[in-house]
């Protein structure tokens, strides 16, 4: 009986084949939680720098100090890319109701927008409190008119609400032209009934002239459904934008070199870019955080992992750049990444992960799992088919991603607004998202794991 | 035994004579839970008028509404006064960081502020984390500088911090001039961190230049507290704010005319004013609303209570016209007033009742903690010495006050700013206030305590 147990006991500590490299993830999270590196990180980035807009001298200065900073934190090669891009840069904009009763409205013009004429545009509205009505308006029927759109984006825990009423802003501004109108507003895609309006790109036809747009926080929304309710509302309201063209974007990309498949490349990434209202604490310099800290945690390793472990901060993702600037740069490295993901979601705590296809029995996912289930994070249903738009092209062309899934159903109540600040962050948290990702960094690019050839066996 | 049992159940249940009197202000207090009429006053002030800036034409405007609305809801008197005022009028508000990191700051001009030239002010900062250290600087320091006091509003449930920190926004303007700084700004006096600056009224002296002064939002504060850490911090901001001289504001007066003792009056107000940032719904359409539907639901009673009601709606609270015009103008009404009592701190439910002095043992005070107990109200420890600023003067010519205490720990996130609007009002907690207003109005109307002479008993 004694002997039988010693022998359980034996069997069941011996360690196995992975355990060393298990051992090392978790002394990763351990140093995560108390390390404040990438809490300096983006307590830096928002304040020596603050807003980064795309295309701007704003967003080249981040460049430069975050190559820097990754460069002084262990990386083995760290260089910016650079690509063209037509900038973007918001002027004055301000916004009153005329008639019935007086009363300055907090707006923000979306990115992409024309401007107004200098004394503004001065118009009744016609008031649509569902957007499949005004998709459905017959032409002509705006003509003269402000188009708004009021319907309310809903609050979920994985911010599943955005995509949907996406449209709203994206196609809104070229379907209320169609249709004759002259300007167009909406209620902000966001969830706070604070008075700040939250931006984000538009993206026109050319089926329709090109009318200036904006959206109104949600306070505004509600006065003018309340004010429509009871009779004609005139609005006035002016911006006044310009657009840069030859304007230049950065990528910044920094390489932990892999001691055994150098080739084979573990990318993680975020977008260092970011709207000008705020300074991008949770969109995205918190992803940045992220990511370059998890790095610099495995940077200072005794051993570099067996594969290449690469973080990109890319430029330019609010005006939908990002992505396919990498992706086609770098078309002839894409066999070689083994897997990627991306942070552009906020801090809250990472809850769920969600393995690529074909990988939730690997050695991989059950190590990882193993290492942050005291995190708080659990295997999710199901695997990862998208993680974001950097990498999107990339998961496009055939590069297996993993996703770590927050509850976060407060995101966009700050997200793309002027209350995109440092004091939103929880440190606490930020460190939880670092340990996790240091945690799957690491297991990822020291295993031998083949995600595309697990994802193949299953189809 | 049986017999003692029932004599003793007639003793309990025998009414007292106060019984009738106690039913009626619990039948108001059913009718006030169920009754929306007060909702839609302050739905309709909010939307039809919206902001009612003191001394412009929209406050003169809300005067005319409100008064209908109290004609229409069965008083048996209601008028218009007026008095002269200076009016201040914002205008255009912006502010950057100019160096080291070029951003958009939020803030808002104070209430009597001056403007600056067209182009702006722009200077570097002297940053004081403390107001103290500030009135502590000696004459010259602050030469050429733009002054900023960052020192933080507490956040306390009775809203204390506010007059601590009052000095700050009050005094600093001209105790910034006296050494001889260009310009002045602090953290907002509220508790948010949302991007909303906190407006109010500044005095300046005589003693110092009066240079423009202004808040900034919470987030903006502790940015440049970061970067003043950092190095030096150069800013710009312009503000345009116009004065309006011989300007007027209205007080709105509204009588129920007592059935026995029509000269004995009991005072009820709220202020109609608000500032222009928002549209007034905590600060203090709320109030009106409180107030207004009070005197509604006792003017729907069979009969009259024994003395005047009187619910007075005060203009030009926030720039401190209110209180004394109100008393001057009625100087010699002040001894016919029997007790007189405010509601300016929002819409929370009410928790305390603080009754004058000398009164906690009185048939009133019995009678109102019987009826508002159900309610979630308790009797305060202390008695009240104040009500408000516009009933002040009142009380410092002799009129007993009485206090309804909320527990709002978060009224100064919305207070001043242009967050103040319709979405933050709950309309359950609406009615839990006029329920409890409702009471304490008809006690006090229909009761013969002589609340003067219980005070003169206690000195």
């Amino acid at each position: 009986m004694r002997l039988a147990l010693t022998l359980l006991l034996a069997l069941t500590t011996v360690p196995c084949a992975a355990q060393p490299h298990v051992d090392v993830a978790k002394s990763l999270v351990a140093d995560a939680l108390k390390d404040d590196w990438g809490y300096a990180f983006l307590e830096g980035l928002t304040t020596e720098i603050g807003q980064r807009l795309a295309g701007t001298e704003a967003e080249a200065r981040a460049a430069e100090w975050a190559a820097a900073k990754l460069k002084s934190a262990g990386f083995d090669e760290v260089h910016i890319e650079s690509f063209p891009m037509t900038a973007w840069v918001r002027g004055v904009e301000s916004g009153q109701i005329v008639a019935p009763a007086p009363q300055h409205l907090v707006l923000t013009a979306l990115g992409g927008s024309v401007a107004t004429p200098e004394a503004g545009i001065e118009a009744e509205i016609v008031l649509f409190r569902s957007y499949a009505v005004l998709a459905a308006a017959p032409p002509g029927s705006l003509a003269g008119k402000i188009a708004v759109v009021t319907q309310r984006m809903l609050r979920l825990e994985d911010g599943a609400g955005y995509g949907a009423a996406n449209p709203i802003r994206r196609a809104g501004p070229s379907e209320a032209a169609k249709r004759g109108a002259v300007a167009y507003l909406h209620r902000s895609l966001g969830t706070t009934n604070h008075r700040v309006a939250h931006t984000g790109a538009l993206n026109y036809t050319d089926e329709a002239p090109r009318i200036p747009a904006a959206a109104l926080a949600n306070p505004d929304a509600d006065q003018l459904e309340r004010l429509a309710a009871r009779g004609p509302v005139k609005l006035r309201f002016t911006l006044t934008p310009t657009t840069i063209e030859g304007a230049r974007s950065f990528t910044v990309v920094a390489d932990i070199k892999g001691r055994e498949r150098p080739d084979e490349v573990v990318l993680i990434g975020a977008h260092l870019d970011s709207w000008d209202l705020g300074t991008g604490a949770i969109d995205d310099g918190a992803g940045c955080a992220i990511v370059a800290a998890a790095g610099k945690l495995i940077a200072a390793l005794p051993q570099r992992p067996r594969r290449t472990l690469r973080v990109v901060l890319f430029g330019a993702e609010e005006m939908n750049y990002s992505g396919p600037a990498y992706a086609s740069a770098h078309a002839d490295d894409v066999p070689k990444i083994v897997v990627a993901n991306e942070s552009d979601f906020g801090a809250r705590p990472i809850r769920i992960v969600e393995v690529p296809q074909g990988a939730a029995a690997s050695d991989f996912s059950r190590a990882l799992i193993d290492v942050v289930t005291p995190l708080g994070v659990i295997l999710g249903r199901n695997t990862a088919r998208d993680a974001g738009d950097d990498v999107r092209p990339l998961a496009r062309a055939g590069v297996p991603v993993l996703a770590l899934r927050r509850s976060a159903p407060d995101y966009f109540d700050i997200h793309h607004t002027a209350d995109d600040t440092l004091d939103k962050i929880v440190a606490a948290e930020l460190a939880q998202n670092i340990a996790v990702w240091a945690a799957f960094a690491y297991l990822a690019a020291d295993s031998a794991v083949d995600f595309r050839a697990l994802a193949a066996q299953q189809r």
